[in-house]
């Protein structure tokens, strides 16, 4: 049988989802502590295989195992299995052809930016930082160029895996709240490094550097190189996977800390 | 000539605020970093003395020293020196008969507890957890039977030094955003332990254990062994000092995830 799991994790520790050779990874930690319920190795497969350093809200992962066991115990046998720093939020059993990562119709971040001339200390690690003023208005401009179905080519890694470098962005919202900016993203995927790399160019308009109309040149460019640096992981958070009701899942209680993408307190 | 600063810190890799021969405590590696720009040793008094992993969104310490460095240097400077996990927000050359505790004329705490079935991961070690449900309105009746002036013996750990167990606690509010609760004190000045032990106490109302007035009783009582257990530290943040307007100390800007005490959004 096939079984979903809703996870919570702060990524500051670990070297990304996905598993590596020596380990170090949220997916190893997770398999080991599901195959302790299992009672067998098990093989999990997620919607955002994000980064180093990056955190979730709202991951989601499936896996096949022959064990029946309770959802409960999915949440609670695993949770005990796991470090401190990853927790299954919810479990429940689902069809053969549900896939966390292909049945996904879109994907959330959030990235948190403490902006003041302070470094932050107690988000060390789960907020990224700018020390110089940032204009949102000017970033949320810049922001308008790239909503849409382009080729994101001028935001993708030199690692980046996909076949494609067309997404579709479908939200790109930039929110101030004092000394915090948040930037809102929705899409119907991502590609390697993308958010890091927008949130990147827009701090280089919000600075000052350039006008908004610089990123559609970026973006219409598909030049990696001519974009500005990758923003560290530290702010960035999944926040959200939204599948098609069909499929049934449990929903993620939203962290209020972290409104999502889609609350309407704009 | 005297400095006063304004310091923020996660607490949860520290050994509370107060020097230790071990050294590991917040204290500790503050002083190593301000010799470093005194050029000197340096003592430091502060206004709140944090236990074992409790936070600080606003602590304030003094020091004196002979070292005329600009305002700048005691923020930038010492920064370089310390822990990701603690940072100065702001310096200020003060009076000499300024004294970070004994000019303070309240303390503000605020605990955040998670509340819902599965413990955090995102918030370990900065927030408390509680896994089953709790009603906030008993709660908040519950907190009006301490609020004022009190004999706060019950509340009071057994290591408290202070010289008399009386407190004014001028506020006591529960909040509820969702699965988050915030509880916001301020007092003259804290016990040992009395937040943690004011917290322990309204959990045990919240999840129906005792009614309300049951708080009362455990007040007058003045028993510790009456009271429930002491909180875990982990959701306790020091969220503000206050001083005369006199001192011309520098506000903090709040953190707009950790509201104050005083905001009007209840």
């Amino acid at each position: 049988m096939r079984i979903a799991l809703g996870l919570e994790y702060d990524g500051s520790s670990y070297k990304g989802w996905q598993t590596q050779p020596g380990g170090g990874t949220v997916q190893d930690v997770l398999e080991a502590a599901v195959a302790q319920i299992a009672g067998a190795p098990v093989r999990t497969l997620c919607a955002g295989r994000t980064d180093t350093g990056v955190h979730a809200l709202a991951q989601v992962v499936h896996f096949d195992t022959g064990a029946a066991r309770p959802d409960s115990a999915w949440v609670k046998g695993v949770n005990t299995h796991l470090p401190r720093s990853v927790a299954v939020r919810w479990a429940a059993r689902v069809e053969d052809d549900f896939h966390a990562r292909f049945c996904a119709t879109s994907r959330r971040y959030q990235y948190m930016l403490i902006n003041r001339p302070v470094r932050p200390a107690i988000w060390d690690g789960r907020a990224g930082w700018f020390h110089l003023a940032l204009d949102e208005r000017a970033m949320q401009q810049a922001a308008q160029h790239l909503v849409g179905r382009h080729d994101f080519s001028a935001f993708r890694s030199a690692e980046c895996q996909a076949v494609s470098p067309v997404r579709d962005l479908r939200r790109l919202e930039i929110r101030r709240d004092g000394e915090v900016l948040r930037f809102l993203l929705e899409a119907n995927a991502f590609l390697h490094h993308m958010v890091r790399n927008i949130v990147g160019c827009l701090v280089y308009v919000g600075k000052g550097k350039y006008p908004p109309e610089w990123i559609a040149g970026v973006l219409a460019g598909r030049d990696r190189a001519k974009a500005a640096p990758t923003f560290g992981p530290q702010g960035l958070y999944l926040t959200g996977i939204d599948y098609d009701p069909r499929w049934n899942l449990p929903a993620f209680v939203p962290d209020p800390l972290f409104p999502p993408t889609d609350s309407p307190e704009t």
